[in-house]
């Protein structure tokens, strides 16, 4: 396949730099809400880098201070009013799979959130696997506010899991903003940075993890996913079967050999 | 059916007040404990709130300073020694169904804790969606210290997914007061407030959440348990079909027109 | 069965006193690694613990100054290199068999944490079932570090349960240390103590959990591995049988006599 170097997406941003992807919304003037094409776009996206072989970690990244504020009113809602139950069963769909695709790349994702993260916003926060945030950062689950229930592509089975079944309770019946504070105490945010390093310790971070085993990582990944309703004896032989797996690469072989020669091992990810 | 609002229960206090029905144990002066009586009055009672149609918030609230001190000694305990396998599990499965009864009535339920929350006390405070607690609230999972096992009524599944496996773990072996400072810390109460203000918050946030979207907090709260246990793939289709449901209610049409007229939307429930 | 007290095992430390069992790793220059033979023999004590009548609670204590540091990189990992898939699995499954062992073994355990926690180390204290550590506990699931997938030993299912799942994805995907405070605070540890408190304060913890009802603390250990991944009604169900069995236990009824007495209950575990 051509390199996801080469992708060239109408509605983001996108580049690849040191094997990390970065992808912005790119429609700040009014806090980078998504429509449908960006959706579908986005869900198409995170399918194809299923297979990229030049990319290891996926960043979204904010832009011009906000990270992205969901599901535009008039673009998106306006519309949807008055559809019929096939019509909306596509849209909910089709945006549980853009989440389901964030699950399935295969390659640890890093948002990176400043500003506004609300409604759809949030779950793409939510849906990726490590959290980065400034101070400034404000998030929620909004549903509620415009009618509609907390269950929105997955944000009652994982908000509890991020956060904690009560705290998650609350903002799903509130839709109130959870503060980047309680963000960070709560384990929905790994780390608070200030706005102006945001992008520089995020790309650190994915580029630290890129140069990882991320044969292993995509495993790492998987396994995240599929232990998440096992039963645990049924856990602990599944991860038997993946480590095994791992240990038939050639990078748990080169991390040995540089310990062995007391070196630091360079990984290549078969 | 006739109005929740007529009810007059025996064994607890009762009112419904702005579509928001609030309940007090009624021994204050013993810290408000539970008899055979109470228990199933309350089941019965939250199995009529799933048909309710003037309530949409259930409040938990205390009485003369304390929550609930949980099964009576005298009135449960004693009884209990000496009874029949029979005998017994049909009085873990009335009190389990209490339990049952909460997740499934479709209302949000806060609890308002202060002072004694133990025992069962305890576990119809973690059986809410929402806890408010003062600092004074003392909250224990005192089992074992009567010779009993800390699975009762759901806290071996639902207290790890409030403050984590770890922690409930300690509180389930050892039966010691949770302070209202870890409660927050952990999860377990989603804030703490004066004494003196515990009711004016409580029925402040319940008002708040009876005035949005009631239809659709009911699915919230069933995609809440439904999801428990799902795969993740399971749980965000499960969840595109319950958003589209909620995609054809009215509120939702409410809050797109009052957002296109600049207005704050009124919700109906419908 | 002869008494665990007479156990003589050739690979870590192992003393029975008040009917605690204290297991230390023994190769204190080096940290406390593993190797093949401690392993199994950890396991294998284990599975017989399921049936010791003469230890109620088990504590796995550090040793000049540090826990452990998991799989020897010389002993195991040099080995492991080049091995075909069934020898891998065959090991990966042994180590899996070992934290079966301690999930099943019917028994409290407690780990307590100075130094370094890391790898298989980490794991050991993840899989205990309360954990005190001292301000100097460095723990970290660095299989990363060795070119392998952090879904080892049950890490991608049991570490988001005790610290959420964004904190676990962090530690699974770098392998960087966890802090003790950080430990503290995620809940991954239930309490710091000073180093030279550490094993004091832990066999108090263990003797007091010790004299409570031991054969109901099976049942609340059994029920917290079953209702893993059960549905929220079953699991109730699962607890209403499970909490009958208790009801019919001598314990329970010296419980209800002390307290109508005015006097501590003395349990015997039956």
């Amino acid at each position: 396949m051509s390199p996801m170097a080469d992708l060239e997406p109408e509605h983001f941003l996108w580049r690849v730099e040191d094997r990390v992807a970065v992808i912005q919304f790119d429609r700040p003037e009014r806090k980078n809400p998504l429509t449908f094409d960006s959706y579908t776009e986005l869900r198409d996206t995170f399918r194809e880098l299923a297979y990229a072989d030049d990319v290891d970690v996926v960043v979204i990244a904010s832009n011009g201070g906000n990270f992205c504020s969901g599901g535009d009113v008039h673009d998106i809602i306006g519309p949807l009013v008055g559809r019929d139950m096939k019509e909306l069963l596509a849209f909910t769909r089709m945006t549980g799979d853009l989440v389901k695709a964030m699950l399935n790349c295969t390659k640890p994702i890093i948002a990176a959130v400043d500003g506004v993260a609300v409604g759809a916003g949030a779950i793409i926060a939510m849906a990726s696997d490590i959290r980065l945030a400034t101070p400034e950062a404000k998030t929620a689950f909004l549903f509620t506010k415009v009618g509609l229930a907390g269950c929105d592509m997955g944000a009652c089975a994982m908000l509890p899991r991020l956060i904690g079944q009560g705290r998650a309770a609350e903002l799903l019946y509130t839709g109130r903003t959870m503060s980047a504070d309680e963000g960070e105490r709560w384990g929905f945010y790994n780390r608070l940075v200030p706005a102006d390093e945001l992008e520089s310790q995020t790309l650190e971070l994915a580029r630290r993890i890129a140069a990882g085993p991320t044969f292993a990582h995509g495993i790492t990944k998987t396994q995240l996913n599929q232990e998440w309703s096992m039963g645990l004896e049924q856990a602990i032989e599944a991860e038997a079967q993946a480590q095994a797996i791992c240990m038939q690469t050639r990078d748990f072989e080169r991390a040995y050999r540089a310990f062995v020669n007391k070196q630091k091992p360079t990984f290549e990810g078969d």
